[in-house]
């Protein structure tokens, strides 16, 4: 069994330890004599694990107690109905829009109300943050959507966008737990498990409580409605019991391995390295602003496209893989998510380096 | 490591072949390098994976090539709305009202429009099928809704209601893959895959193609909309990619074993063993109709309840666990999947036996 250096952008690399841990349980976890995936989502055993995957993702993120965390399912594209659906009065919704996840978001939300764009870098092709110091916030405006982290450009806002008061929603699919960020200085996050924290089909939602209403839109599908999963403890039906149990594996390794802190120290040093051969290669250039530059989602060009299929090729018998670029940006994406080993960005950037040497 | 019976009512056991499959598979699949886990859904590896799965199910049931077969999200009660919003016309649905399944199924196929309850069992706690031979179909009825396998209490539809021509839905969630049927007896079949099938998380829609259209309801959510799905090849977003893996693990295991006739004749010797125990016991008897039972979970009871609760502590310390019955009916039940041994089920019987001599 050889192991490869997987820059997939989503589902993507997980820590070994946790993949170990569950290959050793999967037959028997604990003294319970069945696999997690057997266990009724109602036993003792069950409880405890979606109990501690919740007490360590709250410590972790310093959640504050009027938050609630959701284990929902059906991705982030299920939150684009859900928010509105949920957070909708006046049905008019504020969006900065940087990206293809802002663009279906976007359509998503027009479907049920009134969207104003208030930003947005689609001039560019989404190569960089639109710059947000003189929004003017929508004075009906039900709520403001943000894309943190944009995985398909490779871009990320740092700076939030001053909403006079407005309910902030953000969708952290692909830099949840990458970086120390403030709970409260947002009303809604939401993320898709598959980036940094766990296997694809589960959803977490970490959402200020009394946004959690009956006031949902009358349309509302019962599964959508956040007020019957927070009254249940995310069990009003079966959640998907083993994704649950793979992020509480996850956020129990982060958290022994330093937490938030240390996993953003790691980033950045991992980032860093990437750029910053980036900046000095003759060959190589990356595709966004440089003070935009996602820590997670690392996306550079060739000058050709033969050059880039031919690294894209090269790089995957070298055990790097899926590198190629998403195809509405083209060329290559780096996806580096916590999981990624230091190691394995050095291997990719020494190939870059002799790939270059050889190709010069 | 100790592994027990376990006669949970889902999550539900797996066949443990399929357990160590996937365990030996968790950090390298194949020759990819990486777990199914990490691996993106656009990738070479999982596309087979899920085609694979689609193919073997279809193997498996006899899928006619007119039927679409889906692995979507959010369990049977995302289908509670999913299924009106898309096949609501005139608005109005039959039900055949058999248990907790359909109530729940009712209750929001209320919020979106007319609900006719053709026949009911609820007068007696649900612990027959009723008579549906003189039913009478509403002539503006847009579909039949049938639950064909009732968890909670216990009991099988034999015999299909004659709908007249009209769309026949069917809740398979506890009963797929356990009999032989015929799929196009069907209009639209659906379950939750943590009782026959796999992990929660995960949820199979067999549906026949000319429903699939763009006359869903204005407000239907996008994943939510059968023809989202159906047009992706149920990749719009990422699907619960692990749970299709061990989805598929499992139909390749059936396949191998024999297919749906193997299964169906070992759940009938199966459950003929413990019914047969049941009715010839002094201290225990079975809750519902004899001609109504299911193949799938056995409810039973003694007279009291003291005994009940030390039958299901004793059972537990001799591995034979979640026997509890669901509150609504007390007692015990015993939920004897596919993936239950006949062993099981025979080290069951003669604990009772053992049991029954000791408490007479």
């Amino acid at each position: 069994m050889k192991r490869v250096y997987n820059f997939s952008a989503g589902p993507a690399v997980l820590p070994v330890p946790v993949l170990e841990k569950a290959a050793s349980e999967m037959l028997c976890y604990g003294n319970s004599g069945m696999s997690v995936m057997e266990m009724s989502h109602r036993s003792k055993e069950f409880k405890n694990i979606i109990d501690n995957a919740e007490a360590d993702l709250r410590k972790l993120m310093s959640i504050p107690k009027n938050y609630k965390v959701l284990f929902l399912q059906g991705g982030a594209t299920t939150q684009f109905s859900m928010i509105p659906l949920n957070l909708f009065k006046n049905k008019v919704v504020d969006f900065i829009h940087t990206g293809a996840w802002s663009k279906k978001a976007i359509a998503e939300a027009k479907r049920y109300g009134k969207v104003n764009v208030l930003a947005s870098s689609e001039d560019k092709n989404f190569t960089y943050i639109p710059n947000m110091d003189n929004i003017e916030i929508s004075k009906d405006a039900d709520y403001v959507h943000i894309v943190q982290n944009n995985t398909i450009y490779g871009t990320r806002i740092t700076k939030l966008p001053d909403t006079k008061g407005k309910i902030l929603v953000s969708d952290m699919s692909s830099n949840i737990l990458s970086e120390p960020i403030n709970v409260s200085d947002f009303d809604l996050i939401f993320a898709g498990a598959q980036k940094n924290i766990g296997p694809a089909g589960t959803t977490i939602v970490i959402i200020r409580e009394d946004l959690i209403t009956d006031q949902y839109q009358e349309c509302t599908p019962i599964m959508l409605q956040y007020k019957i999963h927070a009254d249940k403890g995310s069990m009003y039906n079966t959640p998907p019991t083993y994704g649950i149990y793979i992020c509480g594996l996850v956020f129990k390794h982060i958290l022994a391995t330093g937490g938030i802190e240390a996993m953003y120290k790691a980033n950045l040093k991992k980032a860093n390295l990437l750029y910053d051969y980036l900046d000095n290669s003759k060959i190589f250039r990356g595709t966004v602003a440089k003070k935009d530059r996602s820590l997670m989602n690392v996306t550079f060009v060739s000058d050709s496209e033969d050059l880039n299929a031919k690294f894209i090729t090269q790089a995957k018998e070298n055990n790097l893989v899926n590198l190629k670029g998403h195809r509405s940006v083209g060329g290559m994406r780096a996806s580096i998510y916590n999981a990624m080993p230091y190691e394995g960005v050095e291997a990719l950037v020494n190939f870059m380096k002799k790939f270059e040497s050889e190709n010069l």
